[in-house]
């Protein structure tokens, strides 16, 4: 596994089929200029590797976790049940039900470990960065004004894509 | 962990509500007279559990595992991938979505790594172990032999029921 | 709005009908000894009062707020689109449709504004609550070794469990 | 935003992307000759411009309010909780789920705000505009004339295309 | 067919057991002051008592036709076909899909033709009604002003239930 | 409407965009020399035209109704509730929806008037028609022959496709 | 199998649970004096016993044969595949899924093979019947006179009750 | 049907256009060295043949039957209504619904048959394969072997791939 110093996000994802949706966390987590890695495991095919992830991420420092699934999606779920870090999950579209299966996979955890869970596919995967900057900016002035910048201006883009429409 | 000798299939579940239920698939254990167990254990409340149990069943001389499980329904997924026994998935009925989310969190199991899911619920948690006694009569001709009494039966039974509608 | 010093969870809901369900987020709060608020506001019925509430609550100290809303749930998105603090929201099962509208309604938020999806109804509450306590135990120690012992009390109760079982 | 005076109808979208089907209730309107204007403002990523819009729609003159909104589709709710004219809202199949998350977020509105819900995409788009005439010929003779042929030469339509099939 | 004078929304349903659902509704047209009739007929058991309701409803002076049906729900859709004024639908929950199939019924009308679709069940009925005030209150200040009311009332009880909850 | 002596089946649908599924009935009605017709009449767009076509087909000779509709599915309900003779429904995949509206509207009709509806487009295009020969072929013991034969190579063409996977 | 002679509709059903659904059918049948038999067998429990019925329907003179299943319904299907006489199919909703299960196993039947399906339950298994007549009708002119009185009742029905609402 | 000596899995389709989905599963087992066959045969064009095979199966020496299907998939279940062997039902994407009809028409088998259910489409196919070796390994050590370095397999090849991440 990739150890960098001062990593405080890791986005992880089942299979690098994977990888086009959750290119769109790791573009914003850039964007806001947040030190994060980029992981592969699988909750089925590399269940050791994922319990090795998730019980050392805390004590590497990574503060949020985006785990990005297809299917019966249990990879958020799974890392969530072995650390005590925020966990994120980005629900994919991998099959012929249009991520529902993944979707309900995700989201529905019974009482106990919670997965913080997002729309499905590429909105999901920005939305769960922006959910892992505003849980850092709780802790980090700088980046609460990044964050309000970055809200102001998809005001702003709404008023200039309205001017191109008249 | 209950370990009894000569125990063929283990019966798992991962909440005590689910008993009501999974008691099913233990009646027709019991009828048919395969040694079995009854265990609890979480995906996500006690995943070192259900590691050890995943792990260690097949040495233990457990030849199938009937898992049931509600909601976000990781846990059939993920004993399935630390064992190469055959696991056989019952979705459990325990939310307010009918148990469409348990049925797809069981069923949509990406390629390598297969649960051999039946129906959600009390009919679902029979044919679990009437699918485990299939398995077990593949090497085992007294239990083919009850199996097709009781498929017989069952015939039976229907034109029992005929002359009581007449 | 109730302004207590010190509050840094405000749990808010639409409809007092959805207090049973919020319920078990409080409690889960009062257990880890959270400073709370429950609050009532609606997106629709009382928008001002919603956007006063979003607009002021980072700055009166809360650092996470929990929204509870069924059927067309737009409470948490809406709040979520008036602050920089991180949003979680709980679909609640208000109508005919089992919760389905409220998840999609809260989840399906389009990119730029996220909102942390729990399950639907008194599990989505109480993991509202425990996704809460694990984002301010990113800095609070005595926090996250609350949170490792509620973690380790669930697999216990697991185990005391099974003895009765057997 | 753009006042013109005598604006009758707003056709309101929360993203440029949502035009190639509002525009189809653009084309309507521009048939039936109804001043109208074409707005850009998202419930989540604009909310002070959406509230501005809402709050004056009515004192600039406008009587029917149409908007298109896809995924968690809040706009038509928010805006309708915002001003007291009929608002027509338009789900858009805008994620992997067909269009169920921007039908059910739009039209399972709770009791208090009505949103008067279409079909998903153009054909909603056609009938929002079809509406907002019905609504407006109420008190205008002239229009519920053209309503008239219009229906009128939709059976004569069908007429024709039997002949050319024959 | 009830012929009183000054009638300004009809409620009709294709059933009697449509009326609990439906009585909300009227209940709202009552607060509201504004002259209503209560009309059963069937889309499919009553087609031509139910073409003439439509066929004559506009020079009875009706101003907007409220439908409440449930199952294959045809009948707004069929009421909409044969009048030019505003026809709003309530899908009613009358089967064991949970009103899916009346929202569907309802709400998926080809373009040419528009049902103004509420929520499913009671909160749609009420929601009807308003939407007919809220159309009857474009050219009737004194209805604008109840309208006005009733908002504002809406958001003091809420006010007034927070009280309580502290 | 076209009137042709002897004719048996009425193949109708709501718009000549779902002529391409249709046909699939068409072509099996000719393959089995069935007298039939094709038009094109409306629910919503032309409902005179509609009643008219229901209230004649009987007595021009028509025995079977076979109706392809999208969306909100009404066609063959309404035609249903305005003869005796059985009405066959094909559901089209005509929205974002996959159909299922369509097949909700056409299956779920209340109790007294029946529709018998076939699976979502080609393949129930197809069934339609062998069911209006199922239908027809109980006074008719050539066409039961033909039916007879047309089942028979079914089974034949599957051992064929057999040799041909070996 | 019990065979009176002039029986024209068998009333199939897979389990002794289904017949309080499937009564509504046979009280349906009775009211118009059809000749019936209610038959109990299983497409699952007692394959054989469903082929030998449905091999030998048509020479026992059977014209019309209603099947009701639920769950994953193969039993309407199974049936249709062994006879050329009209099969109709009533989803029965006996699972947690409200007979969405048994509607699409009954319905999406592939080319070749219709079967006539009704709505989910109580409704469907009145309209089964009243399909039936339908189909007899076409060469029973007696039956056809009840059939348009039945219609006509209907109608009134909805006038009697109107009058006692008003 | 092809009769080769020492067949111990049965591959069967209901239409040769499931053959590019069934292709995963042969694929795998040829991997693994199972000496198979791939059938073709309906349940509902071809009854008498499926029959035939499903009857002679067990004493041609199969010990597993996986069979592919999609729509209204009754194919498996017919199967395992008519033989003791384990039986795995793989659904296939056939119609406008996503595979959901074929999913819920295979696993929602009511109590005594059993149909072990794999995922829909390709991965469903692969894992009914692993599935099929999953069993015949508990009589097989060399199987087993395979199996376990298959698995250890899939998971070096996630971290070959994280390498090609970096």
């Amino acid at each position: 596994m990739k150890k960098e110093t001062g990593i405080l996000v890791s986005v992880v994802m089942g299979s690098d089929s994977d990888l086009p949706i959750m290119k769109e966390a790791v573009n914003i987590l850039k964007e806001f200029g947040i030190p994060h890695e980029v992981l592969l495991t699988s909750a089925h095919r590399s269940p050791e590797r994922t319990s090795s992830f998730a019980g050392e991420a805390a004590e590497r420092g990574v503060k949020v976790i985006i785990v990005g699934a297809g299917a019966a999606a249990h990879l958020a779920g799974v890392i969530a049940s072995q650390t005590h870090l925020p966990v994120i999950g980005v629900p994919i579209d991998a099959t012929s039900l249009g991520g529902l299966d993944a979707l309900l996979s995700t989201v529905q955890m019974p009482g106990g470990i919670p997965v913080a869970t997002m729309a499905i596919g590429k909105a999901g995967a920005r939305n769960a960065a922006i959910m892992a900057v505003r849980i850092l900016a709780l802790k980090d002035d700088g980046l609460r004004e990044k964050l309000n910048d970055y809200v102001a201006n998809m005001a702003k883009e709404i008023e200039k894509k309205q001017k191109n429409l008249n």
